[in-house]
């Protein structure tokens, strides 16, 4: 069947109807959500088990069951692979992942994928093992990706139920409480994994830091947990920041974000209050300090800026710029030092940052966001999962989030990459609809969506340069390089919900390329 | 039917059967809890609306709904009153009041309860309200006292479903977050009132202090709110602070609280990482200076204490005594300022204090607890509710959460209160049974309970004067004076539910004296 914006996606998976994407907020729920587990605690003081082999046994670990983890050590995480070995060894089969995302040091999922253990995957995949799956590989069912605030919604809508939460705790004490911004090897937030730890049927902290009760801030409560393990190893906080957490040297991707803070400026909004969602990736750190110094100009104070936070974003904070930042996600160490340190630095969770069932969230009161993109089609439509060669690369990250919360959504790309162009006729994969999509930066000028003839007029008449997204292309065009193409099969490998659980788009086998 | 401790208890009321009370441990719940409510919420960036009027319209509160409120104002609260004069001017009937306790400030309730507009009532009544009902005031059903951990579990198992949540929110944004440690009248914690806004058919927060977004910390959360009011009062913090809260200057209640330091010491537990519940009443708080001291003294650290919180628990926070306060509720305005000001003190839920149904909680962790009574009898059950003339004048409080938790629960009571008896046969009404009931401390000696002779070896070794009850009591007679005894009709008025839910004593309605 084709969805609201003609993206073809299957009828079913296995005993699951998909529901077709109809629009950005087009979706109500009503009726009550998914019932946690009623659980009496005994009277104990300590939920200690010596192994991960230990808790997997404890719990009742086994076939078919689903098992969660948290992402924030991103490639430096290490408990994935701990636990997936130890469900090996025990012979486990067909489990199914449900991690918030997988990075290139998960790559051993694929030999758990080949040996039977894991059978299905619902979590955003970057690298290897998207790749992997991408190319048909031997999933029972298609893998499906949300949304940070999407996999909340799912989890407390019971479209996913957990068996078992393994979350890795860089701060934990023996009753189960824990938090990510203290211990050893602190990772920033680990509160993605809040809504698993109440919704699972047993819940088990592994933490290398085991300290004396009461460990605090508990962004998971002793009431959720299970079991506490001790290893020596969950993850390597050096791991977290990736290259793309640096500001951006390159002349194009500068001249971007000088371009997109003007626009900010231009918009109107940049007053008293100012709110936006900054985030990772050079050109979005960019825009970060050039609004940052507009803003000390202009004596203007923000209201708060979210993340993922980094050093740019905790400077503004420091420099009385904004009040606050909400922080979902820290990316890197001056962002985790500054959540311990910092009262206006704020730790949510995915459901306050982006539920699209709750009764409001957090990306809602943006105003304005800066996010990048694989690819951008003439409908504005945006790809953040699959490259131009067909392979499922990426996760979604809170990109619809923030582009169906924000009041200016601005994605900032250039126009090519290596010579391959990222503006399309249409995008590989749509991961957040045009109507979402307000406008595109890109270092040939500013193309803005028909829908937003304010913005247009208000950027033309502080002299920005406004294009047709056509132009754009068409331009950048003739400097492309001819790429292979992919073909796709039949086969969908993974679907992509929208925030509200409907699917906006499925990802086909790639056979080959031309 | 008669319930494990003898007490006798209808079997049902109305269509609910009354489960008994069967063991302080002794029931398990499994199964889901109750489902909380699915919404969709609009992106919208403000809640408000212009009046209490408008948001009661708003939630289409109407006859037989329930509505449910927090204490933390305790006697200064201003909310209560205002919303049920506003229910009773639209005419609204036959509303079930569900608050976490009412108080003197609240006697207004009776005129409601007698024009209709409230027929029942779940919640503790301190005062007025509570001698109306136990003199058979009115209500269509009895009225169902818990403690703060039983209320917690009340509303997560489904046995009382919210219609209208009304929070009294010392500071709120217009997107529903909220707190109550800032604002102009802070009144330290609102978290009382957590599960009601996730629960809630709707959650309205009423403020006198409305600050720009986003307000934190989030006790309350923009994702379970649906209207935000501004009034001009909501409570005075003046009020919070009862006669309760100062230190004894009572030569007999110094006594019992230095016979109780005393003790804790003997009993082995005052070493590094020792936890203890304080909480308000001259000789608790006496008994924390105390201990603090001995602390001191001895270089030791403890781990944690919990309140509510009082400048006395601050003042050894201070002192590095403890690392950590647990602060469900603050009794005085230098605990709501060092809950702004001190990373160690540290915000939490009745959830999390106390409830039975959830992995583990708080009390569970306390190695000793310093409680008070109205009555305690032979059997060591211990009576907070009523007051040998039969009234039903207190709430629970955490008394029956923090006794079953701690390890050493101690009773700190003199013998007699203006020459009636505090040491009784069989108390008017239990709250707490002996089972969770270790030590008994007056100013004529230490009881202790059958169950614990490792206490009363330890106390003895430490030439503490350990006592019979019975001799204490026997010795107490002697002074006492001829008081009214309540004549109690076949009605019961009340139910007191033990934390489990199950009911551990009903009260009867007092006729009258002989």
């Amino acid at each position: 069947m084709k969805n609201a914006i003609g993206r073809e996606i299957p009828e079913r998976i296995g005993d699951r109807a998909l529901a077709p994407f109809a629009g950005a907020f087009a979706t109500t729920h009503a009726g009550p959500k998914a019932a946690r587990h009623q659980k009496t605690a005994p009277r104990v003081d300590d939920k200690l088990l010596p192994s991960i082999d230990a808790a997997i046994e404890a719990c009742g670990l086994s076939d078919g069951m689903t098992i969660s983890f948290h992402h924030s050590f991103r490639d430096g995480d290490r408990l994935i692979n701990q636990v997936l070995d130890a469900c090996a060894s025990r012979g486990i089969k067909d489990l199914r992942l449900f991690p918030t995302a997988l990075f290139p040091v998960h790559e051993p999922v694929i030999g758990h994928i080949e040996n039977g253990t894991v059978s299905r995957i619902e979590g955003s995949m970057n690298g290897p093992v998207g790749a992997f799956v991408s190319q048909g590989g031997k999933l029972a069912e298609p893998a499906v990706l949300r949304s940070h605030g999407a996999r909340w919604r799912a989890v407390e809508a019971g479209n996913v139920e957990i068996d078992v939460a393994f979350i890795a705790a860089p701060q934990a004490d023996r009753y189960g409480n824990a938090n990510g911004i203290r211990g050893k090897t602190p990772c920033g937030t680990i509160s993605f994994c809040a809504v698993d730890a109440q919704y699972a049927r047993k819940t088990v902290l592994v933490t290398n830091d085991l300290a004396p009760y009461p460990v605090h801030p508990m962004e998971i409560q002793q009431g959720w947990a299970d079991v506490v393990v001790e290893v020596d190893e969950i993850g390597d906080p050096g791991s977290i920041v990736s290259g793309t957490l640096q500001l951006t040297k390159s002349p194009t991707r500068l001249r971007i974000a000088r371009l997109t803070a003007e626009a900010v400026k231009a918009s109107g909004c940049l007053v008293d209050g100012f709110s936006f969602q900054g985030g990772a990736g050079g050109i979005s750190l960019a825009v970060t300090k050039f609004l940052g110094d507009e803003m000390e100009r202009a004596g203007i104070v923000g209201s708060f800026g979210m993340g993922g936070g980094t050093k740019l974003l905790v400077d503004l904070l420091h420099r009385g710029l904004i009040r606050t930042i909400l922080e979902g996600q820290a990316f890197d160490l001056d962002a985790i030092a500054s959540l311990r340190e910092d009262a206006g630095h704020v730790l949510i969770d995915p459901g306050f940052y982006a539920n699209y069932d709750s009764r409001g969230c957090a990306t809602y009161m943006l105003d304005a966001a800066f996010l990048g993109a694989t690819e951008v089609d003439l409908d504005f439509n945006v790809n953040v999962n699959t490259h131009s060669d067909g392979l499922l690369l990426h996760g979604i990250g809170g990109h619809q989030d923030v582009a169906a919360g924000a009041a200016m959504t601005m994605i900032t790309v250039p126009t090519l990459r290596g010579r391959i162009p990222v503006i399309v006729d249409q995008v590989t994969t749509v991961t957040t609809p045009g109507e979402v999509v307000d406008v595109i930066v890109t270092e040939r000028g500013i193309a803005v969506n028909p829908r937003r003839d304010d913005l247009k007029e208000r950027f033309a008449a502080a002299g920005l340069p406004v294009r047709p997204l056509e132009d754009l292309r068409h331009e950048a065009e003739k400097q492309v390089r001819p790429i292979a193409r992919p073909v796709f099969g039949d086969e969908v490998v993974a679907l992509i919900e929208w925030r509200d659980g409907t699917v906006i788009d499925a990802v086909r086998k790639v056979e080959g390329w031309t």
